[in-house]
């Protein structure tokens, strides 16, 4: 017997809620006008969850039908249908024995063992029109809120996210405020999906990952691609030295007891790969840098005097990821941090944090990112170190901030166990954001491995380790260059600057002689010697997002020039190679700071 | 009851025995002489095994004395008493249950086990004065030969090399024709001790190993010798990006079925780390580059015109070593390759072998070596790939030699299952033969991995692979290049080019300027600030192996120069910071070819 609901809450909305509260009761309210029309038209459908995400939502149901593209126009169809019915959303509360029986009868196994989960004695439903679901809310007040939605795709996930466990099916949907605003968003994924690296690194041929031969989430970097971290560690490379940065090379495995002694081993084993035994030693494939650069350190003796030393890596390490989870370059099991520890007195911290800030910003401009949204996440409940230490941290990142004049939000007691922090996210041309920079302070690795200087009294103090990336992972920042470019990248980054396009095989030997030319000025010159019709090689090369072409008939042999046509189409007409390559070298100098 | 010994056989010495034979029993037959010395002296000492090795002999026993440096010069003492008693060296044949019964009586456990693994029906005993061994030759005819020895070291060791069996202590000792050879042996030994890269690399601060923390056989380059690592790497990317070589990054880890398809994880497995498993899937830390850069081939179509395609790599392999036997940088468990695969037409394969050797030689002559041993490795009875493969490859590769007038000798029957190889050794100042480059022809691996190109009458054709390293491992060639410049490297690869040596503090803000308009230079200049005597700072800095040293007092700040001493104490006067940079630079971009 199902007992009636207890007495009924309808959904009040404050009047002064913001958007985005709006918007993310919306999304929730969403997957559950979505959860019913689905039962509704395949009603041997069993629910799970349903969470509202970034710009949308999802459900993930049991069902013995194979939802496919046409199911979700039906749906879209009769979700519209329920929502005009002006439905109120109302909450009603029920104890858990109560519950368990009420969705048993249903069928629901999946609440069972939420249900099971949940520690409470209390629990509720969220009611709209004749669907119910345990859920904890918020809502909106109506279905008739929900107009301007979109249901996206249908995805494969498990059950608790465990591949062992039972196979679902994913929809994925959004909603938005009006139509406009629906319309702007998926012209916005339009946009994302022509800018997919995953695409433009297959088309354009800078990388691959061999899932079934090599394994999911590791890269191999194809030439082109290789080219392109290249110049970004070189660039990095010589930055970084001029601010008095010393650059090491580490091992990719170390004894498990590295990883016990630095505290990984308790902390983040879920992250780790698992130990490899060789002559009954376990060793363990790198997460982090930091325990290397600290084996460094302390192989020498170092005075006060000597600090701070600031020690950098592209630093490859690897990290356990559930397969299911990867996503091209920007979620693998293995990648290269831009890491560096520095090892500074406290009284140097506040200077030491200012220039990595500097260097940062420094670092992200010359990539094209100026828009940036800066955390400071401070001492948590549970630390480590000494309290007038972390105070002392904290109010050194204040003031580096503030030197800077960088606006920032304080994240309270979101620092890590070992110190606070600054996350930097930078924002791409989709207006998307990205966690690329980290500074972080840490009190406890320097304690837990002895990192000392002999201080000016001649007594051994502990360091003071500042953990920073700038641009984090090259692989996931590639990533988002790729996207952000659609593939073009500045004259600086671009794999292939220029390609040479000869008309007819008469132009061979001057093409030859224009290339030798611009390889000698470190160009990275392609020639086009096919003989096919100029036409298709100029749409060829465009494709390949190839900023510059270099059109060679025989009147600029005659002329001794070139005609220069960029990427997009536009024409620079004739001009001489010495020219052309001043032009180029301009431009590359300049790191696409003043375009041409 | 021990039987006499069969007819008794004199070692008879062949008349034109060349020198090498001759100290090859020389060194046999002193292992034997120490043996009957040490068990003259330590009666309940065992016998093990005692062979002749490069430049020496040594002997491993199970006794219960310890021997200590002392005992080496009574060992040798008695050595040479008993040498000079003239006693022949005799053979005898004896069956193996003779034998058994005979060093069963003598407490000879060792011979016994050895005698177990025997399967011949009779064994050889050699004889001289009281002493017997099972021994298989050959040996000297006379102790007489045997004057010019020094027994030089005990090391530990184990019973068949395993850390599970007895531990053995081993004496090692060498021999020599006169006491001129003996002497000269003795100084290079002293000389290369002052070279040992272990030391230097120590004391320079170049690298370190860290057996307890990380584990043993795996490299931390710190700043200075990552610095020398930077620069090599640039040097061979540059020179390889000119040849047409195409830089790539692959991972450190891929499934082990790759490893199976490549047939690594057959006829490789002991050298290669145990698997790691994620997600009930084997993974395989990578031995070898190859299996990546065919993955990257593979993942596009190629056609005959895109050949040939040369991949490069620095590519960090890990394999795995018994920890007994690691030897600083020159036997490691993790090393760097500079790798390349060439996937070419079986037409084009001469020319690309040619290249390789040209390219070889260029490379090494940059670094000072100059001669070499070639070897070409031909068809072994057992391979893999058409027979007509093997000859026109092992012609392309001779073609290739002689092309370049390079002597070479042939070792037949030598090369690898997949096909044939050059191998190149170079010889450093102490006269040492260091293995470092290889060419390998591969006909294997692209069947395995079916690896193709479209021919020119539109069918798929299997590549040839051409697999090279120049420098062989960065690690090991670093190693050996420390040991050939005994740490004071040419200008070009040397971490720190010159230090400004200031003689009071009067002078901070010129030697500031100075180091400021050098590092614009792009040179590697340090200063020495502290307020040292100058005779000290330059005492130190010669020790450091800085080749240049920039004396900066009150005369050079008032004249606008810069006194100049070369590390070794040579003076080269003063002169003004341009044509300092003028000189350094000069010399650097002479990569050492023309000292000055």
């Amino acid at each position: 017997m199902i007992r009636a609901p207890m007495a009924t809450e309808k959904v009040e909305i404050p009047k002064d809620i913001a958007r985005e509260e709006m918007l993310h009761r919306m999304r929730h309210s969403c997957a559950h006008l979505m959860a019913q029309a689905v039962q509704a038209l395949f009603p041997e459908t069993h629910l799970t969850i349903g969470p509202p995400i970034e710009d949308g939502f999802y459900y993930d149901f049991d069902s013995p039908h194979h939802f496919t593209p046409e199911d979700l126009e039906k749906i879209e169809t009769k979700m519209l249908e329920i929502a005009k019915g002006n439905h109120s959303f109302t909450c009603t509360w029920h104890s858990k024995e109560e519950a368990k029986m009420f969705f048993a009868a249903r069928g629901e196994k999946y609440k069972l063992e939420i249900l099971d989960g949940i520690t409470d004695e209390k629990v509720s439903y969220y009611h709209h029109d004749t669907f119910i679901d345990l859920c904890e809310g918020p809502h909106v007040d109506s279905t008739q809120k929900l107009q301007y939605f979109k249901l996206l795709k249908i995805a494969g996930s498990y059950w608790r996210g465990d591949e062992k466990r039972e196979r679902l099916q994913r929809i994925y949907g959004t909603v938005w405020s009006s139509q406009k605003e629906l319309d702007d968003y998926l012209q916005r994924l339009e946009e994302a999906k022509k800018r997919d690296h995953r695409e433009l690194g297959k088309r354009l041929n800078l990388f691959s990952i061999q899932p079934e031969m090599a394994g999911p989430g590791i890269i191999y970097w194809h030439p082109k691609g290789a080219q392109i971290r290249e110049t970004i560690e070189n660039f990095l490379r010589e930055t970084l030295k001029k601010e008095g940065y010393l650059f090491v090379y580490t091992p990719h495995i170390a004894r498990l007891d590295l990883w016990k002694t630095s505290g990984h081993w308790d902390y983040y084993q879920e992250n780790m790969f698992p130990p490899i035994e060789i002559e009954n030693q376990p060793f363990i494939l790198k997460p982090m840098n930091c325990p290397g650069h600290i084996l460094i350190y302390k192989d020498q003796l170092h005075s006060y005097r000597d600090l701070p030393i600031r020690l950098a890596e592209f630093g490859t390490v690897y990290r356990y990821e559930r397969s299911g989870v990867m996503h091209g370059l920007l979620r693998v099991r293995g990648f290269t941090q831009d890491d560096a520890h520095i090892f500074c007195r406290m009284d140097q911290l506040q200077e030491e944090c200012a220039n990595v800030l500097k260097l940062t910003l420094h670092i992200l401009q010359t990539f094209g990112f100026r828009d940036y949204d800066i955390k400071l996440s401070t001492r948590p409940e549970k630390f480590s170190g000494a309290l007038e230490n972390w105070e002392l941290a904290e109010s050194a990142l204040k003031k580096a901030l503030t030197s800077l004049n960088l606006p920032y939000e304080i994240d309270p007691g979101e620092g890590v166990l070992y110190g606070p922090k600054i996350d930097l996210k930078i924002r791409d041309c989709l207006n998307r954001e990205w966690q690329c920079s980290t500074v972080q302070v840490d009190f406890n690795l320097p304690q837990k491995f002895d990192v000392t200087y002999r201080n000016s009294e001649g007594k051994e103090s502990h360091c003071v380790m500042v953990h920073r990336a700038l641009l984090g992972s090259l692989e996931r920042f590639i990533g988002i260059l790729i996207e952000h470019h659609a593939g073009l990248f500045p004259l600086w980054l671009s794999p292939i600057q220029a390609t040479i396009l000869t008309i007819t095989e008469g132009q061979n030997e001057y093409a030859q002689e224009i290339r030798k030319s611009l390889l000698k000025e470190n160009l990275r010159v392609a020639w086009d010697e096919r003989t096919e019709k100029i036409g298709l090689k100029i749409r060829e090369a465009s494709m390949n997002k190839i900023p510059y072409l270099l059109i060679v008939g025989e009147k600029e042999k005659k002329e001794g020039t070139i005609t220069v046509r960029k990427q997009d189409g536009s024409n620079l007409g004739a001009m001489t190679c010495d020219s052309l390559s001043a032009l180029l070298r301009k431009e590359i100098e300049s790191r696409g700071q003043n375009p041409i």
